[in-house]
């Protein structure tokens, strides 16, 4: 990844969450110890109870007022996953948690890899691991998620509602810069951009703009730009076309979901809401929810926990730290179900902490 | 389909455009003929040479100033391809034409089927014909595609643009309505509705209230929805699971694209641009454009032209008579390469008007 600087003696605060999210942290954490053993980081932690329904339903709240300053002190935060929406609508408890800090602490860029791993079933026919192999960047706090709009003529035949999206050239231009750095230290050196300025005529003709600006500055990269109709249908027909992909808040949110989808691994895929600079602490989650349907059975595949462990290592300043775990997730996964202890999601009958011990005895 | 009402003796007007538009447009007439003498219809074809890039050239314009009272004349547009992007913009070639009778005739519905067909290479593992089967109905006219809005503080790092999403009572009720019409006429009597108002918090939860009270009218028809984001990694994952997809205009241009793509059908979908009430003349095209890289070798495949007819003739109420052309495209391909004369892209060393001849004698 594209972060220089290097967190000593890394602070993280750990939420779990809700359902799933309480099952998959232990093995988060369990995965983090061992590489914080083996490469010696001093990371250290800390857990919280907020942000999960369970608090709201004792606190009236998702998270207590001083939730900023008591997060501020650590350098990155663990998240597992949030939402009962059978006890509280996901406005609420979403809103009120994982937006705020996107928003509170100004982490721009959401960062999924989109990566084809061994043993888990692919939807696409005749694709194997190594074939896909990219990263979704999508900008995390403007664009089309806008709270500027409203209603009018209510209740009549006239009624109509708007909403503006708004593109600043500010928040374009540093996730566009996020991007091509990271596709800049990649080997294909390779940026693709969503658009529709073909039909959004007005903000996405200004996005084109703007990533025709920035990759003057990328010389080395190259770059091409697909709408986002026919993007979407290449992530299905050619996945190994892609390096690094950036797109708006709208359409990396698509994008970020349709990629794990095309490899099968929605289930196991991480994600990083990153402030890149490090002024704010940047999370780190599964992109899977919080699941209520399973909770309880131990049954919930770590990976997606595990994983997002190893990409706050790369966001730290310490790679290889990263490289070690994903490489243990390989490592258990291709030994297959009967040699390594895997859950039934991906073939086998062992339990969630079962895996989390071998992929961090494998570290 | 839903429409009504039945066309006497309709006429139709033909619209080539341009590249492999022109190859496949005689296909299309062909089978329309065929359907026409076998089903006793009436239709009349009348040519014309606008609304392509070769008229540009000539005129200096996409299309005559009168081309609205001209095409009012007809019941339908038989359209093919539009756009030679190294000699015009696309923003000047299609808001030149297409988007102008999107507009001018209120053709508010964008229809597009999404199945699965023997002999087409689908992309998904494991999926054969009748597992997919689905439409996918876009919202043609107003939402994110408005041309209001622009850029303040220009050429200064306070630059930025808005643009407004627009979604009117009128606007949406009428596509539920037609979407709704649609799932009701369907065995399985589903409908799926896009939406992001966990995401976009203004114009979506709106869009949400309006398909609950469209709902209470369409008892008997099961409605679920999903956020674009999971609904696209469905598309994936689970596209057995769709009857009728109803979409705003942005996300049912992501998804009427996707969709085909999951199918391997891309390059031979049709779609129609709808005015239900037939007010105005609906329009009926490939999904496919010019594919100028292909064109002047006569292998395009012609049956995204050839089944734009037989969504024409259901328009116009002639049902069986699309069904016939459906069913020997069907036949057709199912013959397979060595028995039927394919183009290329199925396998096959045919040329487009052998391939398109196969299908009317099949008719
Ligand atoms: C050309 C473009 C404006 C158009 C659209 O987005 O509507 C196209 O993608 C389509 O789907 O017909
Ligand atoms: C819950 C929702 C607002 C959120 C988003 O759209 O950003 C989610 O889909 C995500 O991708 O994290």
């Amino acid at each position: 990844m594209n972060t220089k600087k290097i967190f000593k003696n890394p602070k993280i605060a750990v939420i779990p969450g809700d359902g799933i999210g309480k099952e998959v942290m232990p093995e988060g954490i369990r995965a983090l110890e061992a590489a914080n053993r083996k490469f010696g980081i001093g990371m250290q932690f800390d857990h919280f109870d907020f942000a999960s329904c369970d608090y709201y339903l004792k606190h009236g709240k998702m998270m207590p007022d001083d939730w900023f300053d008591t997060l501020m002190k650590y350098d990155a935060i663990f998240f597992g996953a949030v939402g009962m929406p059978d006890i509280l609508p996901d406005h609420v408890s979403l809103w009120g948690s994982l937006i705020q800090f996107r928003r509170g602490f100004d982490q721009y860029v959401n960062l999924r890899p989109v990566r084809l791993l061994p043993g888990i079933p692919c939807p696409l026919a005749n694709r194997k691991p190594g074939d896909i192999d990219f990263f979704v960047v999508r900008e995390n706090t403007e664009g089309e998620y806008s709270s500027v709009g409203g209603k009018m003529f209510p209740d009549t035949d006239r009624e109509f509602v708007i909403q503006e999206s708004v593109f600043t050239r500010q928040g374009v231009d540093r996730i566009l810069k996020y991007a091509y750095d990271l596709a800049q230290s990649r080997p294909k050196k390779h940026l693709t951009s969503a658009t529709k300025s073909n039909g959004i005529a007005i903000t996405m003709p200004y996005w084109d703009e703007r990533v025709e600006a920035m990759s003057k500055k990328f010389a080395d990269v190259r770059t091409d730009k697909y709408h986002i109709d026919i993007l979407a249908a290449h992530f299905v027909m050619n996945p190994d076309r892609f390096d690094v992909v950036v797109a708006s808040n709208l359409f990396g949110d698509i994008l970020s979901d349709l990629g794990p989808a095309c490899t099968g691994t929605i289930a196991v895929a991480p994600s990083g809401s990153i402030n890149p600079e490090g002024k704010f602490p940047s999370l780190f989650e599964p992109v899977h929810g919080s699941a209520p349907d399973i909770f309880g059975k131990m049954i919930a595949n770590p990976i997606g926990q595990i994983w997002s462990g190893a990409m706050m290592l790369d966001h730290l300043g310490y790679p290889e730290a990263g490289k070690a775990i994903f490489n243990a997730i390989e490592k258990v996964l291709l030994a297959g179900p009967g040699h390594a202890p895997l859950t039934p999601d991906v073939g086998g009958t062992a339990k969630t902490d079962d895996l989390g011990k071998a992929i961090a005895a494998a570290i």
